[in-house]
């Protein structure tokens, strides 16, 4: 049960977007920019940064509902994503997307973690500074929605194909303006 | 020395406004509603979270920011702050305060340890849903910030007094709308 009186039906941050939508707009806009906004890093590979961390934050929600998302961008199955968020390193992505995965697992046990070495990595990859900083902020981001979302009890679907199916869905809509009800 | 080339003299979390003024912008709408917003919880109370939630984040650019706009709504001292971060149990502030700020605490861990005795406390003391709800995002938001300003590796003034004397400025300017460079 969640720890404060939420609108029903509405699972994990859109009962709190329903509660409190004037917090909820900018909120909204600045995943807007951060997931979907142009970007040298595909919405894939945000989608996959916003799932990582959320997963490393043990946030079931979160990880599941951007996970649907990662799945339908990087079109790829739940036991991939599962291997993914388990160790990107032994998996087939690009070493630079995983030097970036790994500064933001550093993010989400503190900002301090980040070290001169994994930065240094991630720039002889080839990531810009504007990717370093983007993978640090939606690292940052997410270690605020996380806890937005279960600090406040929400409560979320226990079935995991039900962010699969609307992965497309989410993923056509964007963040900045949506139907909380859908 | 910041992670990425970041425009210089421009402290903490300035300096990564100016570097992605896009995200600045509702980062900052965000600040100003939670922060400044009307509400029953003050001003002061509501910079209070933050400022302790930076602290348990050891941010030091964030907590002193913060610190020194809390200062100025309390009218108080650096020690009597100091002592409110280390043990706000022990001091002379609110019995809702405390149970608040002991939420915040919680969710500066992450959001799963926040416990519904904490939350049964804050009630029985008065806090409303919004109340303990704002506690709430205030306190993930600034797990946010300071993940961002850290993870960056962004550099801050040493000199405590530097955030004290611009902390009535701060508080007069508000999030919003104000100039990066004063």
């Amino acid at each position: 049960m969640p720890h404060i009186h939420l609108p029903e039906n509405l699972p994990g941050i859109r009962g709190l977007m329903a509660f409190r939508p004037d917090t909820a707009q900018p909120l909204n806009e600045l995943a807007e920019i951060l997931l979907r906004g142009e970007n040298t890093l595909t919405r894939g590979e945000r989608e996959l940064i916003a799932t990582y961390v959320s997963h490393l934050n043990d946030c079931f929600f979160c990880q599941n509902a951007h996970g649907g998302i990662a799945q339908h961008y990087l079109q790829c199955d739940l036991s991939y994503l599962d291997a993914l968020k388990a160790d990107p390193e032994a998996m087939p992505i690009s070493d630079k997307l995983k030097a970036l995965l790994a500064i933001a697992a550093s993010v989400q046990r503190g900002g301090k973690y980040v070290t001169p070495a994994q930065i240094d990595r991630a720039r002889n990859l080839g990531a810009t500074d504007l990717e370093i900083h983007d993978t640090v902020m939606i690292a940052a981001f997410f270690c605020f929605c996380n806890r937005y979302v279960d600090g406040l009890g929400t409560e979320a679907p226990a079935n995991r194909q039900f962010y699969i199916d609307r992965g497309p869905m989410r993923a056509e809509e964007g963040y900045a303006h949506f139907d909380l009800r859908k």
